[in-house]
């Protein structure tokens, strides 16, 4: 079994790169403290014995051979960056307990018929860059590495500008080398369901699908006072309308269902001038990729009859689209049966966030493990999983990977 | 007469200073810009040979002896600020007409009986700092002097430090220094009517009451897709609902009523997490105070129902309040008269934009001259009067302030 004090040392090694005041973490994707993270699992990967490689999406592998170097590997990881104001669970969990698994084996003298690699995932956490899921999105095939490339953050720098600038621009193809048996990651629930259950563990059965948008509206900058409500073309009056009803769309399809606007940000801005320009996200998400896609429809309607409304342009851009996955049976049976003969509350789950895994499931089969996530807290500095149940999830983890890797 | 040459020299003299390529206006209150266009009034001021003084708020102005230097004197003028980015007319044309006015007295050998002061007011538009109107508002007495210096804009720079910065910290007392008989105002309409009607000037009767407001919405910032709907509290949300009424309140009000969401800014403004604070302005106004009254109490009704709704704290900060005021007949009288006898089609007109002129009205009688604004755009690039309705105001304005200063 794992060492948990290892566990608890390294987590707390990988949460004070980026830290901040709050007690959480800024490690935004190919940051400056995303690199200084990097080469913190650079060595700890190195003092594992890995041998290590970096692709050029910059995702990060470590590599430790079977017994029969010619078996289909077990791949295992998450990510090391961060939203703007996160917690310091939300992927390092996963990174920091796939660590823990190859450390553990070494401890205990364990040799696997199948080698494993870790991983830690490019730009998880789709805030500077979108989409989300970029790094295992390229290596998955789901996305084209140079558009992936030339995306670019607020400040119009590029994906690969940015990779180069923390020298993380690796060599190795960002694709499977070659086939793998199966991939793992642990990550925190970030919802309340395990908790609400009083579960100690979730054994993850697939994850949602999900849409993400930006409406533009573009109406007339004009004087506040002077001009009447009739004359108004009003980007902001249109983009409030749109988000409450991504609001309340979700309760009208399913129970899992949900709508988010994340991001507004309205031109010129000032007091006293009509909006002439707002620009603001949407994500709709559900189990169902029909149903993602009803939301999708009817927010894109809501869009046409608000600018109707108030007379103005509107523009739309997708930004990411996932469809939902359901995992592996041998996967999910590994993480259920390590979680029932190490005596956990385990309970099957179906993950409302992405997850590197979403993109790894097109490659090879698939499965997730899910920590507690207290008050089902997460994307913000008081995100919390006790080091408990820190500690139950790696477990759990570790004892469904040695299953698949075959000791 | 006004030399129509050499008004729209001036104008175009100061449209320079501060120019944007869309052929408007980026000169904030006591920036750079407003440093540069307030040297060249002065040396403008200096040229016509009036004797200029500057005052604690920075306010401008310059006097033409009368013959009767115990007379109470007229004042005429407005702004040359604008907004971040406006039009080359709103408050210059006020300016530059006023500065016009006492050349052609020279040019023509014209004594008044009355002196004749010009001034340039500080910080007219809001946008920088607020209140807006908040030089004429100190001189006026509508505000206290020291509290409006501890003003701060967007990156906590206070007002006497932005003043200074500039070099316009004057040593005149900003306050009436002696009785003034009146105060006449020319200004670009801002608003529709002028030009739906078909007329060429506008005799403003007086000027709108209004209030404007900030709220913030303080949700729990968490994950946008683990987090169930029923489970959020999301900032966002909260604020779409309100600014959604502060569009529909005015129309069960007044015809004239109107209401504005001009600023919001939401944090942590990324697309894939639930906005924990949003801050947005609001602001109403209308001819009837009690109307001003009745939409904002509706506005605060609103603003709680949403924070129930949603699970927000709330808070409110007042940032400007100003009665409606209604212009001495005296004054108005002037104003028609001198637009009738120049035989220009001219309409009485109730201003929906705030001016100088509300605070000057506290002081001594006023009134205003409107010329027509193009589509009634206005606190935007897109600003348009025509020379010949520039000229027209103008020459309405320099033919009522004769009268009043009696020649
Ligand atoms: N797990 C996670 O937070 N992923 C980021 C992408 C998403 O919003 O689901
Ligand atoms: N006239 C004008 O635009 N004044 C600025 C203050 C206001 O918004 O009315």
């Amino acid at each position: 079994s794992p060492d948990r004090d290892r566990l608890v040392e390294t987590m707390e090694a990988q949460a004070s790169i980026g830290a901040t005041d709050g007690g959480g973490l800024h490690r935004l994707a190919l940051s400056e403290e995303d690199e200084r993270v990097r080469d913190w699992f650079s060595a700890q990967m190195d003092a594992a014995g890995l041998s290590t490689r970096i692709d050029e999406f910059g995702n990060m592998f470590g590599r430790r051979e079977g017994t029969d170097p010619a078996a289909a590997p077990v791949l295992l990881g998450s990510h090391l960056d961060s939203q703007p104001s996160g917690g310091i669970y939300d992927g390092a969990l996963g990174v920091v307990a796939a660590l823990e698994f190859v450390r553990t084996l070494d401890d205990e003298g364990i040799e696997t018929e199948r080698p494993i690699e870790i991983v830690n995932w490019t730009n998880e956490e789709g805030s500077r860059f979108q989409p989300a899921m970029q790094g295992s999105g390229v290596w998955a095939g789901a996305h084209d590495k140079e558009e992936e490339y030339a995306t670019t953050d607020e400040d119009g720098v590029s994906l690969k500008t940015a990779l180069e600038g923390i020298g993380y621009l690796g060599d190795a193809p960002a694709e499977p080398l070659e086939e793998y048996d199966s991939y793992l990651e642990l990550h925190v629930e970030q919802g309340p369901y395990l908790e609400d259950g009083g579960h100690q563990v979730g054994v993850v059965t697939g994850i949602v699908g999900f849409v993400w948008g930006a409406i533009t509206f573009s109406g007339e900058p004009n004087h506040s006072g002077s001009t009447p409500m009739a004359h108004r073309s009003d980007a902001l009056v249109g983009a409030a309308d749109v988000i409450t009803q991504v609001r309340r769309i979700p309760s009208t399809l399913g129970p899992r269902t949900v709508g988010t606007t994340g991001y507004v940000s309205a031109s010129p801005n000032s007091i006293n001038i009509i909006p002439g320009d707002v620009t603001f996200t949407f994500g709709f998400r559900d189990p169902d990729d029909e149903v993602v896609d009803e939301a999708f429809d009817r927010v894109l309607l809501e869009a046409d009859a608000a600018a109707d409304r108030e007379g103005l342009d509107w523009r739309f851009e997708e930004r990411m689209r996932v469809s939902s996955v359901e995992f592996a049976d041998r996967c999910v049976d590994a993480v259920e049966s390590a979680a029932t003969s190490l005596e956990y509350d385990r309970t099957r789950i179906f993950s409302g966030a992405g997850h590197d895994a979403s993109h790894a499931s097109r490659v090879c089969d698939t499965g997730m493990v899910f920590a507690v996530s207290e008050n089902g807290k997460s994307h913000t500095e008081a995100e919390y999983t006790s080091w408990d149940d820190c500690y139950a999830a790696a477990n759990t983890l570790a004892n469904a990977a040695l299953e698949l890797a075959r000791p």
